[in-house]
């Protein structure tokens, strides 16, 4: 029984062919490549007895794995139910954003475990990996979890899947020109991961730009409880913040104060949004969008400098003016940036990841051009920044600049690379849904039956739920 | 105010006497059995200053402790909330899912620990536990979980709390006679827990057959929510299945190489479990069925063999058909199974972990046989298969097929044991439900009263929500 | 679009300059505080390569990050998921719930690191932070979430942070006294984390007692989804209790230990608790206030002893008695207490942290009281109570009086502490909502305009839900 507005559907959105031929012809290209590329890493491998004597390793507790999978297990827990979760709140989306998100991520690290291991862990002909590769398929991922905000309800599975392939390749590209051509340090990914996965999905947004959308505005709304279903997604990015900024820093120290940092930061956050989101409403009541998502700005904003000596103040400091340029985006930019710009910004990724992660990478900039060798000691110093080998003579101030410049390439691929995907996405092939179709779980999945019928006759009759 | 369907049961469902009298008595049984038999293992005891000298440790950090804990978390959340959550996808038996998951499970892990401590811990008398334990004894309540998904909404608590008893008992004579005398690998149980834990479960389901039960058709599926519900269950055994395959492995490189294996099956597993959904549906939506349930079996399907170096390509391949058959199976074989086996499998167990359970084995018994020493290395080779002691003469392709003999001991476990379980829960005594009341919570719990308006008239505005 | 019953307001709740300007304020005092004080401790700084020589470490996993994160981050998740969703059982108070305990949360872990690094970890003039700070800053703050509970749904979140502000400074006194002035044994925080937490709230919540309160009766309730979302938080709570009680004990067998101990704890609690909320009620069944709640004594019960040599099953028996008392006091005490003793706790804290925060604290008392050279070995007697310096002629009976001293001093600190707190936020300034509108996001909240719609037309009665 279909719902007369389905009669009005002019799209064909049927994924009975189209999804399944993607998934396994990718699913089967991926079996072919990790044949012939991918390796087991010496601390994953067998041979580990042999390689512990070579490396004077003493214990099995030295290998990574113990220094990094429980930081490991915290960031798969933010990607799969943080970014998941986050984007249920919307009233007949929950299937689409927990689902959705499931498949591209599932996807997405994959391809990333390739794209970052040709780039980071190619030895001999193999791609050797290791817990740490798990965690940058990750964090890969995730910057493909937060352009997804964007366009949130508005595409079909497979635009997804193909945006995912395209968004991992120019992320890996991206992060390769930052971490090794300019030398950047950016282990939470304010540069690579926040700002390069905002922006690319605000211009993909942009050129997708749905004239009618309005046609589905009470779709786009929450009801109670799928409020509280997104709060569990914010509340686990929140809580294991700490772990994403520090997950691939250096052993030791470096891990130990990436989440001192990021955890004073999202604290701050809170109070800070908190108090905006009542200011700027006018009876001063709370508004669960800005519980949701700007109390996470203060990770965002400390990703990069995190592991540097930011101290806990300046981590404070920092989380602060996050959670307020994040909260007053939502009442002011998301409206402007739809209206004027026509961006249409499902989720206020901008308000959540982009503006804040140009603060991260500001904020990065800035501590690195203020380090000294007093503050970081002598060794803590080189370490801190990798002033080894070819990099061995550069100044704080000099790293600060490279600092910047990682911005100014991640904007830079971030629109190009959305533009170029956007405009892929935009042939009539993909099986997008209708304006007045967005936002509604039904057009890709079963929805069950008696959830039908609230739907049919939730809202009395006298005010039909959709025009 | 009573609904008028329940002044037709028929049975009597009371548990005000018996429930009560079984907890207090195993919960006095456990006490009196703790106390002759359970004590600290050296890691544990504070005896443990001692034990370092002896043992010529440096550091504490080498306690098994900090090998195992964050694992052992991660399973403990499977257990709890990955399959409590997973089972309240039914829209009126959220609380019997989630509670009596919980339930069943607080008991199994005490009587597993008693259990599993005679056979592999005992030592001068007393059974000596450390987090290993703890581990084993989630792991052994994993396979009654599983058993708990087929007869899902039609036993009574104490029939579960019978069932746990005798579950455990059998699931440890079983992994006994792999681990012990046939010297069989299994540390993920695909043999051990799901092929066995399945194949118990639909056994005992078979046995307790309900030909009415299409009485309670209308309360077998899903509302909007509980499938939202049910995804967090989903995504918790997802995220966290690396730590159960790899949470008992050696330390060091077997650790980590079962995490990585198990992380790729389930990647590949979420692409083809889309695939055939969308596929097997004449309108290709998804089914949230299918989502749910075989996007895990990547992770049942590499429990044996994550350990072993089947590499990542080869985690890939079988995650990419475990997911296709568990899809299929629920479109084909689960129908196929209640009409003609008269299998009445409430959360399709066979598809989840039945039969991806035996894809495990044998795969399982392959990689084994299929093991080098230049693969493995010298020493890596010995330490994988434990090939020490009167062992040493075992070749590979002769523990390959003791391997493959584990599933098959394991699957005449299930069915003898299932058999007999199901049988004596067969008896009238134990409270059960009628066909026309199962999957109701109404029946062993106090429901909202406000949710029973709710669902009946929700808020009728002939009677105002407030006065 | 006002509801009618708004109208009937008297009380200001707007919180439109009011909260901001308590966030802002305070906020930029720890903004101020945090750069006088606070600093990276020695195995966080950016020094620690010199650091590691000095001590004689020979590897970063050595630094006590890696010995406790892990524990850290589940003990964040009970703080912010487990008490926040515990907390949602209200059919319309779920945002206040997660949201204030979010907000309270968030500021009293920054007041809680200074206050607590000022009494434990000042040096030179600076407080130095690690991750063992972080943890007993969530600790602190779970202090006040058990008051909260008593309270929830009373205040306005200017309350809730005064109360956080002034709880969290007395909570670092007593804790101080305890600790340092009696040496008291705590470590899982049954005194100084539930019992004053709990009697502090219970206090508070005597003052501001509401003599209309069943004006909002219809509201106290739960509903049947707003009862699934409380069992996360329950189980969180229940599953992480073990790393919570681990957390800050010594590294080695003591974390090891007391991990063990609460495990076992927590599991006999379950089944006392399901018997005893089944026998308790007329018709046998099974009530989830009970379940959502009761069965999380056992982890308080065994806070003080749970590092100590318990033993499992003593374990097994502590866990069966608190789950006894705790769901007898539900069905008893809490009634009582509120017509009698004009005590109106709404979450049922003196049942769940209270009680079974006083048994810790005598079970506390007597299991160190007990301690012989014998069962600790003779290193491992002196460590656990750190029997050194001028307490190195302690006896453990003397140990066991200062451990019972310790519950009276967090009792009457509770008392004094909660008087005088509760009667600053009698004071008419704070914006709490009437009788009437208790227990009601709507009053702090943007509630999404549809769910108004559902409450009211949901279901419109022509067409009936189920056939």
């Amino acid at each position: 029984m279909e719902r007369p507005r389905h009669q009005g559907m002019a799209k064909n959105t049927s994924m009975r062919w189209r999804l399944p031929l993607v998934c396994l012809l990718w699913e089967t290209a991926m079996i072919v490549l990790f044949g012939v590329f991918v390796r087991f890493g010496a601390e994953a491998d067998a041979h580990w007895e042999e390689e512990k004597r070579e490396m004077n390793l003493t214990s099995d507790i030295e290998n990574d794995f113990y220094f990094r999978y429980p930081s490991f297990q915290d960031v798969h827990v933010m990607i799969f139910v943080g970014f998941g979760f986050l984007m249920t709140f919307l009233k007949r989306y929950g299937f689409g954003a927990v689902g959705f998100n499931f498949l591209l991520a599932a996807f997405g690290i994959q391809w990333a475990l390739l794209m970052q291991g040709w780039f980071h862990s190619f030895k001999d002909g193999k791609i050797l990996i290791g817990v740490e590769n798990l965690i940058n398929a990750d964090f890969c991922v995730g910057s493909v979890c937060i352009a997804f905000g964007a366009i949130l309800g508005k595409t079909s599975p497979i635009q997804l899947l193909v945006m995912t392939l395209f968004q991992v390749t120019l992320f890996s590209v991206n992060e390769y020109i930052l971490l090794n051509l300019l030398h950047v340090k950016d282990a939470g990914g304010s540069m690579t991961i926040h700002t390069f996965g905002a922006y690319f999905g605000l211009t993909v947004t942009r050129i997708l730009y749905r004239p009618n959308l309005e046609q589905s505005k009470d779709k786009q709304g929450s009801v109670y409880h799928s409020d509280l279903f997104a709060m569990i997604g914010t509340l686990y990015l929140w809580m294991y913040w700490p772990s994403f900024n520090s997950a691939i820093s250096d052993h030791g120290d470096a891990q130990h104060r990436s989440a001192i940092n990021t955890y004073c930061s999202l604290a701050a956050c809170v109070l800070t949004t908190m108090a905006f989101s009542s200011m700027l409403q006018k009876k001063g009541k709370l508004d669960m969008v800005h519980i949701q998502n700007a109390t996470l700005a203060g990770g965002v904003a400390v990703g990069t400098s995190a592991e540097m000596m930011l101290t806990p103040y300046g981590s404070l400091i920092v989380g602060s003016i996050s959670g307020i340029v994040s909260t007053v985006g939502y009442v002011y930019f998301t409206p402007f940036l739809e209206s004027r710009l026509h961006i249409q910004d499902t989720c206020g990724i901008h308000n959540l990841h982009a503006m804040p992660g140009l603060i991260g990478g500001i904020v990065g900039a800035i501590t690195a051009a203020a380090a000294t060798e007093d503050v970081y000691g002598k060794e803590g110093f080189i370490k801190a920044f990798d002033f080894t080998g070819v990099y061995q003579t550069r100044t704080p101030s000099i790293q600060g600049g490279f600092q910047a410049a990682g911005i100014v390439v991640s904007l830079l691929m971030a629109f190009a690379g959305g533009a170029i995907v956007g405009g892929i996405l935009k042939l009539p092939i993909w099986g997008d849904a209708a304006a007045e179709n967005c936002f509604e779980d039904d057009v890709y999945w079963e929805v069950p039956e008696d959830e039908e019928s609230d739907v049919y006759h939730m809202h009395n009759p006298d005010k039909p739920a959709s025009p």
